[in-house]
C-alpha cells in the first residue's frame, strides 16, 4: 500500500527466541515457588525478548497520546459536543486531566498530539502538531479519509516511535483523545474481527439504551456504506478509521520497529492494534494490552489478537490511563526477573512444588 | 477475650462519612465522563474517607511482613522443608526475594517481623523480634498456640502498626512468610465462614491432586480436634491460626485505629483480616483487598468480607506481593481524586454522559 511502510515494515524482526527461553529457565530458578507471580512472570519474559536482556531493566517510560476528531459526530452518537476534544487536550497541556495525575504520579513523559483537531489548540512544547484535517469525514456517508492521509498517520506514528526510542524510552504506552471515536473503533473492530456492530459497539461516555442501539447502526451503516476489505488494514483505516487511530497503529508498528515494549491502553488502541496487525502480525509480539476496558468491544479485540490484558478496573476514559496504570506492573515484573536471587545464590531450600 | 485489646478497639471509629460525600461529589466534577476510573474511583472516595481529606494525598508507604513457622508441617503439608521460612526470611534480609524487588521499585519499605520462626534468623536492622515460640503446635492434634500468646500477637500488631503510622506511613501493606501457613489459614476460612475444608483448602506453593486431598483432610482433622467457636475470633486464632495470622490481624486492627489505609495482600493476609472483622468489624473499612490470590480459599474469605480486589494476575506467592502491587493503584485514584481539575476549572463543556 505504501512503498515506504513497507520498506520500514519489511525490517520488524520478532523478539529474541533465544533470550525469551534463557529468562524462562532463569525464571523458574529464583527464590519463588515456580509460576507463583502469575502473570508478571510472563511478561517479564516478554519485556526480556523484547528489549534482548534475560535479566531486563527498561529505562524511560512515556504515553503518546493521539488526539483527532470525527465527523461521524454529526449522527448524534456521542453525548459531549465535538468542542471537547480541543477542550481535553488544552486540559492536557495543563495539567489537570486524569493522565497528567496518573503520568505524574507514575514518572511517565506525556507527548500529546494533535492528529487533526477541529478547534485547534494553541502551541505549547508538549503538543505535536500534524493535523491532517479538522477531523475525519462522516463515515456514515462515505470514507474517513483519503490512502495519502492513512499513510501520513502510520508514517508518523512510526517517527513518533523512533523518537521516544531514540531518548531512552523502553516502555512506550499509546493512548487517544476524540470525541466520536468509540464510532469509529467499533466500525474498525466490526471490519477486522468479523462481528457484528450490535456486539462491537459499546456506550461510549455513558450512551443509555436506546442511544447504544443508534449509535450501532450508524456503524452498521459505515461498514455498509464504505464496505471495508478485512484483510487489509490500510483499507480498514482509510474508509471507517480515524487520524488518531491511525497515528496510533503507526506508533505500534514503529515500536516494533525500534524493538521497544509498546503498552496498549483500552478500546481505541485495540482498534489501532488490528490495524496494525493487518499490517504485519508480528508487531502484536511487542505489545502489552495493559486493561480490559469496559466498552464492549475491546473483549473482542483482545480474543482476536491473543492479548491477555493486566488489569481489570472496569476504566472506560481512555487517555492512555490503562497503559500509564500497566507501566508499574511490566516494571514490576521485570525487576523481579533482573533482580531476585536464585534458590543457589541465596541458599534456600529448593525441595518443594512437587 | 483481652483487656488491652478491647480498650484499644473500642476507640476505632469508621471512616469519615462527610468527607467520604464530599470526595464523591468532587469525583462527579472531574474532568471525565462520570464513573470512567472504574475501581479507581471508590478506592479513592474510600482513602478520603480513612485520611480525612477529600483530595487525599497519601505520604509513606510500607509493608509489614510477618513470618512463623507452623507445627501443622509435621503431617507433610508443604513440599517445602521447614527451615524455608528462616532462610526466606534471611533472603528478605539479603534483599534477594521477590517482595525486595517489588518494594524498592515501588518505593515501599520493609519491616520483616520474627513472629515465632523455628530457625531464628540473625540480628538485623530490619528484623523486628517478636518470637512467640519456635513455631505453633500441631492443629491437626490440638491448639496452634495458648490464649496469652493470641493476645501477645495482637497487641504486637496494633503496635507495629502504631509505629508505622507515628513515623509518617499512610499506605501500610501486609504480608506473610510462613511454611504450612496455607494450612492454617484454610482452617481459620472454614472455622469463621463456615465453608468446607475441601473449599477452602488450596494448592500452596504447588500440592497435586491427592496432595491437596491430603492436605484438606488435616485441615477437616484441626477443626474438629478443636472446635474453634466461629464467632469469636480470638477462639479460632488461638486453636488453628498462627503467630504471624496473628500479628496480621494485629496491624489492620491498629491500622483502623490510627485510621490508615491498610493494604491486604492474599490468603494468609485475608484470613488475618477475617479474624480482625470477628474481633471489630469496621477494621475492615479500613482495608483494601490488593488482589485475588489464584490461592482457592481467597475468594471465600474476599465474598465474607465483601471486598473487591484490585488485582486478578494469578499470583500465589504471598510475601506482601499483591499489596506492594496495588499500592501504586491506590495511589493513582487517590491522585486523580486530588490533582484532577473540574469542567469548570478547566473550561471544559460537561453536556454529556446522557
Amino acid at each position: 500500500m505504501s512503498t515506504e511502510v513497507d520498506r520500514l515494515v519489511a525490517r520488524i524482526r520478532p523478539p529474541d527466541a533465544a533470550i525469551r527461553q534463557a529468562a524462562r529457565q532463569r525464571q523458574d530458578r529464583l527464590t519463588k515457588p515456580p509460576g507463583s507471580l502469575g502473570r508478571l512472570e510472563d511478561v517479564a519474559v516478554q519485556v526480556a525478548a523484547i528489549l534482548g536482556s534475560e535479566r531486563p531493566s527498561p529505562r524511560g517510560k512515556a504515553l503518546i497520546i493521539a488526539a483527532a476528531d470525527h465527523g461521524v459526530v454529526a449522527e448524534g452518537v456521542s453525548g459531549y459536543p465535538q468542542a471537547v476534544t480541543g477542550q481535553m487536550v488544552r486540559n492536557f497541556l495543563a495539567g489537570g486531566a486524569a493522565i497528567n495525575a496518573l503520568a505524574r504520579q507514575a514518572g511517565v513523559r506525556l507527548t500529546i498530539v494533535d492528529a487533526g483537531i477541529a478547534a485547534r489548540p494553541p502551541d505549547h512544547p508538549q503538543l505535536r502538531r500534524l493535523s491532517f484535517g479538522p477531523g475525519t469525514e462522516n463515515i456514515a456517508r462515505g470514507p474517513a479519509m483519503t490512502r495519502a492521509q492513512a499513510e501520513g498517520c502510520i508514517l508518523a506514528g512510526i517517527e513518533l516511535a523512533r523518537e521516544a526510542a531514540d531518548s531512552g524510552v523502553d516502555l512506550i504506552g499509546i493512548g487517544d483523545m476524540g470525541i466520536g471515536n468509540t464510532t469509529a473503533a467499533a466500525a474498525v473492530t466490526a471490519a477486522i474481527t468479523g462481528h457484528s456492530a450490535a456486539v462491537t459497539t459499546g456506550r461510549g461516555t455513558g450512551r443509555s439504551d436506546a442511544q447504544l442501539d443508534d449509535k450501532a447502526n450508524v456503524v452498521r451503516r459505515a461498514i455498509e456504506v464504505n464496505r471495508p476489505n478485512p484483510g487489509d488494514g490500510w483499507d480498514v483505516l482509510a474508509h471507517v478509521g480515524g487520524y488518531e487511530l491511525g497515528v496510533l497503529a503507526g506508533v505500534i508498528l514503529g515500536g516494533a520497529l525500534a524493538r521497544r515494549v509498546v503498552v496498549l491502553d483500552g478500546f481505541i488502541c485495540g482498534a489501532a492494534a488490528l490495524v496494525a496487525h493487518r499490517i504485519c502480525p508480528t508487531a502484536i509480539d511487542f505489545c502489552i494490552a495493559g486493561h480490559r476496558s469496559a466498552e464492549r468491544g475491546h473483549a473482542l479485540i483482545l480474543d482476536h489478537l491473543d492479548l491477555e490484558p493486566l488489569l481489570d478496573l472496569e476504566l472506560r476514559l481512555g487517555e492512555g490511563s490503562g497503559a500509564v496504570l500497566a507501566m508499574g506492573l511490566i516494571e514490576a515484573g521485570a525487576a523481579c526477573l533482573a533482580e531476585m536471587s536464585t534458590f543457589d545464590e541465596a541458599g534456600v531450600s529448593d525441595a518443594g512444588a512437587s
